[in-house]
């Protein structure tokens, strides 16, 4: 069999957005074995060009059987056009990974994290999710630890970065902050509130309970992933005038006492997690640490003086790599790794 | 009785700083009287003048025996300068009132918050401790629910302003964002860390239980101010990059249960705070919402999904005016609400 045959045809959907350009770099740079790709974004970009690898690749629009040709679809788009268009890519016998939240909740989709349910893969009908951000971000430190060490409630306070609205909510940042360093007016259009020097309540939808959407998915997402639906998680999610990457502070109240020693220890060999800290300076993981970091960072782990059984994490991952691009990379690889022939089978 | 011979000679030590600036205004704002003011500053300042209500004041030494013409200091420069000067001004028969930590944790010095504890006031023997920002802003809100509900513990997770560091460090925020947004170097010298679109953990001490100084403040001071050594106190504080307003996530676990309803109920007439918020809008307190303002705002208030008797409250405060300047001002107009007499009498 000549290794090129079973090479899958990728698609990007959504591939001019800012998880978009990711995972065009990821292709690249983690020799993402292809042997064709097509990449799909809204209207106003079909037609225009994408520089990949000395290439240029045409835009094309998004349509019914545009995915009879491809193996393995990268779905980045939201989620109205993954419930629109995932469906079609299906029954075309392509597998979707999709990373809005779309498919999440449903029981016939497995919700990836590699280093986490890597097993959770062998149930998927052709569609997989990838979680939530903020969900991958502090579930690569907690799962590793709940595994020996189930924990009761986790309570989660975010300071989550522009990157998590776009590549448009990037540059508002940027030129709200100018704006207001040079005393000019500034109008915001991606949020609907000031940008530069301040903070808000993440903007997703507030539901009766009063908690955002981002908030409850953290909590969905989290138990779907562990597998435990007796995990109590509150969070509290802010959008801070970062640019990409997500800092989450997760205090965690274990069923029994987990010491400081243990944490650090297990932490040490956690896939995708590096331990970033120097007690004498005062220095633990700061978002610029974890730009375009492929590991999420971790350290400052505390005993909480005020609970027993309980410890203190601090986390900080890129949001558009481990928070979506690479995970979804990650999963693409898993199905390479599974199942080769079959996904070669796709092409005859 | 004139009432001008009883109105009290006032010093500011720390008069050129970020609250400097802030008690000079409320001098004037909320019509203090007094029959003189002296300011005092690090020598580097000393000779220098000072605008105030079309006066020049020129900035003096501080030296043992500035405050024998005083009868009330505010000290604002920092925890060494309050321990070597404060005893002298009390010597003198000047009436201390400091917002260092210097005297925080004396059994003989109150620390108060005027709207909560006024009460403590009376033990005074001419020392006077105004508590730590975080701590003022975050029991404007809990107090009143305290009283009639009481706390078993907190979980809170901060957003700490630049402000809290200085006018230096509003100056490096500022600085620091738009030399990035310049793409030019910068290199930090008030924080040890770049501040440009970053965070990071409280720069004050790390102790050996993994907490920084700033986080047991909270705890320490809690139980002070709301004389109950029971509550358990959990913090994480991080310095975000906004300019004057520290936010705060507090997760507030009740011995019994308490309604969102009864909270907002309390809150919406507790003094010093406003409730802010617009559920259909998503708009809850942000940072620029509270600039320059003196009470603190408070909004999202929740039922805690996670754990029994929780509620979460989000609350927004002034760092400069009610977590310092403002807090020390109302503790000065409490002195002289109590004992208008006995100030006067220091003069003779």
């Amino acid at each position: 069999m000549n290794p090129l045959q079973v090479n899958p045809r990728i698609a990007i959907v959504g591939a001019t957005g800012a998880v978009g350009d990711e995972l065009l770099k990821l292709l690249i740079s983690r020799r993402f074995p292809f042997s064709a790709l097509r990449c799909f974004a809204s209207e106003k970009s079909v037609g225009k060009t994408l520089h990949f690898d000395s290439q240029e690749i045409v835009i094309e629009k998004l349509e019914k059987n545009s995915f009879i040709d491809i193996d393995i679809a990268l779905f980045t788009a939201g989620s109205s056009v993954a419930k629109q268009y995932a469906p079609f890519a299906k029954e075309s016998g392509c597998i979707v990974i999709d990373n809005s939240s779309a498919f999440r909740g449903d029981d016939s989709v497995p919700l990836l994290i590699p280093e986490i349910n890597a097993h959770a893969l062998e149930k998927h009908q052709n569609i997989i999710a990838s979680p939530n951000c903020t969900t991958t971000i502090m579930l690569l430190a907690l799962a590793p630890l709940h595994r020996l060490f189930p924990i009761k409630r986790i309570v989660a306070a975010t300071y989550q970065a522009a990157s998590g609205a776009g590549k448009k909510a990037m540059s508002e940042l940027e030129e709200a902050s100018k704006a207001y360093l040079e005393n000019r007016p500034f109008s915001p259009t991606v949020f609907p509130f000031p940008y530069a020097f301040n903070l808000f309540a993440h903007t997703s939808p507030l539901l009766p309970n009063g908690y955002v959407e981002e908030e409850m998915k953290m909590v969905r997402e989290t138990r779907k992933i562990l597998e435990d639906e007796s995990i109590q998680i509150h969070a509290t999610c802010i959008r801070v005038p970062v640019l990409r990457t997500h800092s989450e502070a997760l205090n965690v109240e274990f069923h029994e006492r987990v010491t400081v020693e243990q944490a650090y220890e297990i932490l040490s060999c956690a896939p995708g997690v590096k331990i970033l800290e120097n007690r004498e300076q005062n220095r633990f993981p700061m978002p610029i640490d974890a730009i375009e970091q492929n590991d999420i960072y971790c350290g400052r782990i505390r005993e909480d003086q005020s609970q027993k059984n309980t410890l203190d994490i601090w986390v900080v991952g890129d949001q558009l790599l481990k928070g979506a691009a690479l995970n979804m990379i990650q999963i693409a690889e898993l199905i390479l790794a599974a199942k080769p022939v079959e996904i070669g089978a796709a092409q005859q």
